[in-house]
């Protein structure tokens, strides 16, 4: 059943999120940090079965220099730099099996599928700890730090994928003027914020995207990853304002209102994960060009390889060379 | 938890399970029955973004020479015949879209993606109708035709299987002497029941298979697809002789007995779908060489990608040219 | 808790449900054709214990001729032909067994409860299969065939419920000119349709109707039947237009505005399988006398025996000789 | 799935129950008592629509002489007293609807069916309260008074079950040497309580019968009733060995020792609500004629019409006048 | 997830609860007949390894003088008589355990805390019977002979409640001008009735209260104890008018509407048992000082040991000597 | 229902629980180095409206000398230094509100009730961090660490559970020959480690304890937080020989051959979260003098302040100056 407005309403939909003040404040100088420290781009092959694809294990560093994994995919045999994907993962995920996730190379794309660290160990495999002293939290990713915007988890997820592009525009095998990101759930989270704050980002796919309008999320739906952000609030009942005000920090609203490169959004009218106003909420402040798939009968699935083959074709279009 | 015996009983179990007198004669004549008529096999391109692979639409003649779709998938650029793997696909789904399950093709197989008859509105698409009278019935498949073996659904997909086994025997690009068989759960089923039939299989991939050991399932799982035999005899009180002489023609213990060629099976200790005990029951029954994964934390997922890695090693070792 | 609007807005609420262009000649079409074929009506007595009733295992010619099976159960005794009722049955039902529902006969109808084709293995009996080719569906019935009108389950299953009045009509126990039509939810949909196509109906009990107002219902509710529907365009997500297009000829509400025969509904305000509104438009859009019992605390349930009781009395008024 | 012991470990399972050392003198102290007071039977015509059944609203003086409904419905038209069933009702539910349960006057017996004190909000109507001093207890009935065998809920039922087959006895429609007792579950555990202390019964039918073997049913099911007694003993922890005396005083098992009238049990081997090894202990130990209906693929619904049929068949056999 | 109105909506919330027009004449005749009869008060000494608090069993006349237990806790070496909190239990608990609930005296006041009739088989004991004919009803205490509002069982829950009051202060320990009640959920409807009804009342602390704005509530939520009321109407189709009739003379917005000491509320905006617009209709209706505290991110629980802290010092502030 | 075992087992069950060699070495290395470093303990007063308890907010050092936080209440008025009970919390727990959990202290007990490091989100609110790299993990706090005893969260919990114990030895209102550790499920673990590595306690209650046998544990629940560990090696398939060796260092049955002091357990025989032969399997194997409560009708809840009467009534006993 739909899980949020009817579709006419959803189509109005705009949310009021404010923003903290210092917000671009904030990004940039976690950025200029990240970028000061941390160990060069490391690449190592991965023996594989694979006959056409080349399979390299990357480590970059991240959030405050810290190494962050990703597979890396090339396609055997391209002829010079190709246009390269950089993938984030969903909640609970890490980047998984090498012969796991095999599209993007197989389309020709240069693929860095980026690992999520201190996840992993739900439906994909990680190989990445998150660093950081762990508050009281509920289980989970969502209130890691939330009572402090600079300790905050998703702060360093975020400033991860914004180095991921870093890394990949650094590699040989990547065409630094073709580098997009993408991303479903969580995973679309993060290609909203590179969007707006990587420079050399190109396009951006983002797939029924996660931490996006959260203080509204969090009244629409009981279920994780929104729900571990209401369960803390139940306990620390003192905590709303603090709580609220961290998470603006990495509310996908803001990243929209400040990216401008093509992108391509889906949203699914019976997600009970991610409540579909949010997603519109996202679309419509986001402003660059942009382009929605709504699917009317699906969960938090979206589109599946739908939306996929529609973003290769996206990308094709937005990156040709 | 565990779901079944400790491991170390299930490494003792075997199946009593007695087969129709006429188990050999009821196959044999009815794939005599399938190969004498239907349409010629059909390869059609598909056009796809993919760079390193080419995708086709088959349809080769299944049970009673009905179409049955499938999907191949050619590696580009091999030098000649290769070896060829023809996967089936779990309860519930159907050959997908062609841009999913590039794991095989990219390792340098011929992929044939056998589609299921009637399914593929659940996980993943199919385009195959299921041609025959449905009588009164349990939602599902597992009780379609249940009361006379000749009608059985089951009978009508693994007719399937090895019919596509036939076909993929016949296309330009596999070599016909390297052609293994691979599945999961109803998959698994089709494998097996391949292995045995088909004789030009030469190596069997069988995850968790479902179909096996059947009256000892249903009393120990209360998920379907199990589950619909369950609730069929729940309400057809007295067909239980009827309808387990029926199953009896397709149950993977009596097709364990019956093959040689070399098998990869895999059991998952928590699966709640498929009782570990029925997997032990075929696997202590195979006649060729086998190896078995235990997967000891595990639901049906089992093995996962992990599975499949160590297929490929598997297959590559058997179907060495 | 209530289930859909509230009343007050029930009261109000008007399906703007668009019927296809071709609905009335798709139904001719359908019954000249059924009506042309097929094996006369054959009735063979049942033995039972009981001592009021003779019930009788009727064969009559439904869909394309195909035989169809009913109960008929005739009270004793009854000077000259009686006042008869032809009884639907819900989703996953089928005529069950001579000994349950004795209610009709007692009270002094003849009563034909008619069998349904490919159901009957969930909460009763059933005895006919449902002969058609079955694409890739969701598990059930609701979206066998539908991508294609002609082919569709409901097509089949209504224009058994035709049939089964004609046959009626045509038994010797029975007075043409006083046949009523009864079901339930399912049940009540084949009433409707019925009412609306079948000219010698005289009177209709449609208690809580299934496939009214279906493209609402579809976004209302989690439940199977509708389920299956939302299922099947999650999984086909390019088909949306075609299978609302196809379920358009088999709506509740197109065939309310046409039948004019008097009617009894009843619709359950907590209702969480047939979302009250799409009763509502039924009911709003119906052409002829018509009455609506309010269950404002039941489920599914609806009034039960109590709406059993009121549809006596409105069949004893109605059809008095 | 199977819900208790194998089949064959149910053959030969028995009861180690051990019964109050008073049991016989506290039951005919209380039928004595009940016996002793109470106003006379009270019948009074219902009308109804049916045609070949007169319906009765009867009042019977049950446990203390309390008063005690049921409906009588005796088939038009018989010649002299016939045989009668008397039926007692499952949990949670009430006499119901007159319109309701026709079959067994349709198969000409006289019907009475008991009201269920203090029940009849569930699944059907009651109209009897139960009057006594609720202490704590857990919501249901199966803890009301379980401290003190006198005061306890089952010991009223149990009471109005036998005072329900003298009421009948005394009707002039009935022949008091052809009365039978039956009922499913809860009205299982009356009749074969009934059986065991109404001497005028001449058959049990006790289909899946509830209460037996109690301390070993409430360590083996999570569902009500049982769970009741286990919810109960969760919080008055001290209270095990005055609850276990208590229902030793109703237990099913300890009827089955003293009924000697021919019976019919039914079991269900996938039943989670009355686990099956505790109806083999009432069956095994019962002293009568008996047989034993083993429903190895339905849960408590157990053999539903088929029982009901099946039932019938014994009882004209059993009460062949 | 929200399960109400948005909260902007809920602040301007006003019921249209109508009273029975003999509503007050209905509470005074019950109170002047329960104060005419019963037992004076006993107070025993209960043995208990605390080091600072004294602890009495204390038996009070309840409803027609029937005894109701209690929990007398009395701080050791309180200077003369103290200010008293009379506390009332949730829906299916008891008194509990002498050494469970020490808050209250550790903080300095004397505590009674009342056992709830015939309830205490849940998360708490209790040792009071309901002293009563039981009707049919659902299972649970919410239509315990609802349709008459004499019989009611909320009308003895509630006259217990205030005679607890007067019990209280008679007792020598207490300072009878400085009594509170208190009271959550089921206590807090009793909490609310009690500050209506009972004139030494200085105080009451009332959070999320059962029992108010009935009409409404039992539309919202699916919950226990509402639930057994729509369950009740769902089987007792015909009596809806008396059922809300009699739940009308125990509606808390009605008590609300005639109390004038000082009162705390409190209300969870994601509360499923008590939907939050119900207690705003209780507040808003409430005529004397009052305040509320808003919990946006909790259930039931409401403000837990938060809402605790917080009453004693409003309690502190209003009964202070 | 029972969950594990039937009881005449239990009574026999012995784990065969292999410890890791350097046991002892890891836990006296661990210890020496937390007590080679950190900050001196700190108490700070906290206002509280209680009469008769003084609170204060305690920090001290716990593993690597971290700060963790404690609630300390301390009866007012006791004559010089008293007997003290450290307890430790249930899972997901922290430490609490300060006016939560009065019952040890009114009893005349010392009672510091420490913090658990990164808990404190879910039934209760914690005040303190776990500093630590968080590797990839299943949500929650069992697989933290995982792959690497030294690394694994649990030993951080147990190194501060023993320094709990230091820290209360060396408050002044604490007599240090008389301090007792209590807790339940994951409390009763850390009981059960520092009765094993903390020379200063004197007595030891452990209720329902998390963390013993396993190996055998993970195989038996679905229930959290084993259920973590499950997870984590469904997807780490690799790792089980190393996750089993880094929990061995943790587990309370290894704790349980070293501790000597007095100790009650409690086990609940329906406990779908501790499987009770793991709880049997400690208390079989604890080396001291030893009680046991076996609650047959419990879940985890187990005794509940019965427990917790029953622990006074021991802690008395023992700790009798």
């Amino acid at each position: 059943m739909l899980t949020d407005l009817p579709e006419a309403e959803l189509r109005r939909y705009r949310s009021d999120l404010r923003e903290p003040s210092d917000f671009d404040a904030f990004w940039s100088d976690t950025l200029a940090e990240a970028r000061s420290c941390g160990e060069p781009v490391q690449v190592a092959p991965v023996p594989t079965p694979l006959a056409g694809v080349d399979v390299f294990d990357v480590t970059f560093p991240g959030f405050a220099g810290q190494p962050v994994r990703a597979w890396l995919r090339v396609p055997r045999g391209a002829p010079g730099p190709a246009p390269a994907v950089v993938q984030y993962v969903g909640y609970g995920g890490g980047r998984g099996h090498p012969l796991e996730n095999l599209l993007w190379s197989a389309a020709g794309f240069v693929h860095l599928q980026m690992d999520t660290r201190g996840q992993g160990s739900g439906w994909s495999r990680g190989d990445t700890p998150d660093v950081a002293a762990a508050g009281p939290q509920a289980p989970g990713m969502a209130t890691r730090g939330v009572e402090d915007p600079r300790r905050y988890y998703y702060r360093r997820f975020l400033t991860d994928a914004v180095r991921a592009v870093d890394a990949a525009c650094g590699l040989p095998a990547v065409d630094p003027d073709r580098v997009a990101v993408l991303g479903h759930s969580q995973g679309g989270a993060a290609a909203l914020a590179a969007a707006a704050l990587a420079p050399r980002v190109r396009a951006a796919v983002v797939h029924v995207p996660f931490l996006c309008d959260v203080p509204r999320a969090v009244t629409l739906t009981d279920s994780t990853p929104y729900r571990e952000i209401r369960d803390y609030l139940a306990v620390h009942r003192d905590r709303e304002e603090q709580v609220l005000r961290t998470v603006g920090y990495v509310d996908g609203v803001a990243f929209a209102r400040r990216a401008t490169v093509p992108a391509r959004f889906s949203v699914a009218l019976m997600d009970d994960i991610v409540p579909p106003s949010t997603v519109y909420a996202a679309y419509h402040d986001y402003r660059g060009d942009k382009e929605l798939a709504v699917w009317r009968w699906n969960g938090h699935e979206a589109g599946g390889v739908d939306d996929d083959a529609a973003a290769l074709d996206f990308l094709r279009a937005v990156l040709a060379g």
